[in-house]
């Protein structure tokens, strides 16, 4: 079945206690701010170790197929993505804001709770200050608890648009 | 009175139950996701039989006038709307992204909860991959509990701007 | 040490009790409804009497520098300038609307509450309806409850952009 039937499948919220609810609530917004802050070195440790972070087109993602223009698949190789950023950009030509609705939990299992999450991010040049929307999809997660503190074990970011500068992508 | 006199006179959000919240910020965001993901026969399902969906500018809105420029009042008519919807689009040119705030009780009585809710929809062509605001505004809802799932009595879509282009018009 | 350098010292929300995280989210959406529905004389009332609003551009204010470009250290003069808003603006060329994600909770402490949250207003022209985006950028918060009501003690809107354009400035 393609990933476009399944999301056809259930359109609806399952129930969830307060606390996984907030977790995932708190696991969202710290993630979108570290990111906008400029907190980069932060980011792989939204992660567990052993996780899955990509970004990937809608029209790839729905019709099935694996992979995606960014793929990382343990923390290690986020931590290097994150070098590589830093050596890049010499200077910080952008600026980006992440906006994230609610999120939509679409199970929870054997201690993994599914969610998806609406987001789109605006980009502000500098110093010009024009500012366009960078990227818009939702989040499709696999939320682990490690201890106290929620963490992403699969963030798959689809993106609506097919379009986008891998070499400027930071992460989504 | 007008509509824009009466938003003037409760600026703040009233009490509900925990589960309230939830089941209206779960209506929110599987409402949302469920049309971004192209489940349009699903849409219906998000109302009860005897209810009121509209889309209506906010100058008109305000002014306290009836209808709007999309206008349906019972569930029928909005499955006719979705069947209309995929005879004219035999392939989909464009993709939606609904961007969804929290919500603001207004007023719960007699097992209706009023919600307002800020909105915007991100449009993104394909396959340029070109993104654009389509639409901002507010939903102004009456839920009401159909069981354990909360539904839509009523959903008025005021859009900032009064010039949408009807033939495109998803829902939003 | 820098405001920047502060950020990345904590990229998790602190725990916070269920009734205050409803009180800040209701805080957040209310005065963003209250702006977006033009009702700007309510908008004072979302702060205590001795507070501080202020809006700044974020290389400023990640660099420690104090003021903004808009700067008010009592409610005061929250009050005045709704009616030099009123004055200015005999007619109504835009809208306005706020999209607000959840916020970021960074500590609580005798009595207040330090939220981050990500925003961005879209503006829309009238009556041609065309839309921009108008700001994007973060509030830096302090909550204090007045009663049962949550209120801002202090309030930073730091914007990605620099530019900004002063004389349009409704309330952020």
């Amino acid at each position: 079945m393609s990933n476009a039937a399944l999301d056809a499948k259930s359109t609806r919220s399952v129930k969830a206690p307060a606390e996984v609810r907030e977790a995932v609530v708190n696991l969202m917004v710290d993630y979108a701010i570290a990111i906008d802050n400029d907190c980069l070195e932060s980011w792989p440790d939204f992660f567990v170790e052993d996780c899955l972070y990509r970004i990937i087109g809608r029209s790839d993602y729905d019709s099935g197929r694996r992979g995606g223009f960014v793929y990382c698949d343990n923390q290690r190789m986020l931590i290097d993505r994150v070098h590589s950023l830093r050596a890049a950009n010499v200077y910080q030509p952008h600026l980006y804001r992440h906006l994230v609705s609610a999120s939509k939990i679409t199970a929870t299992a054997r201690g993994t709770i599914h969610a998806e999450t609406n987001f789109a991010v605006i980009r502000t040049s500098v110093p010009e200050g024009e500012m366009s929307i960078f990227s818009a999809g939702r989040y499709i997660d696999e939320v682990v608890m490690d201890g106290q503190l929620a963490k992403l074990r699969s963030r798959t970011v689809v993106t609506d648009s097919d379009a986008i500068d891998i070499l400027l992508v930071i992460p989504i």
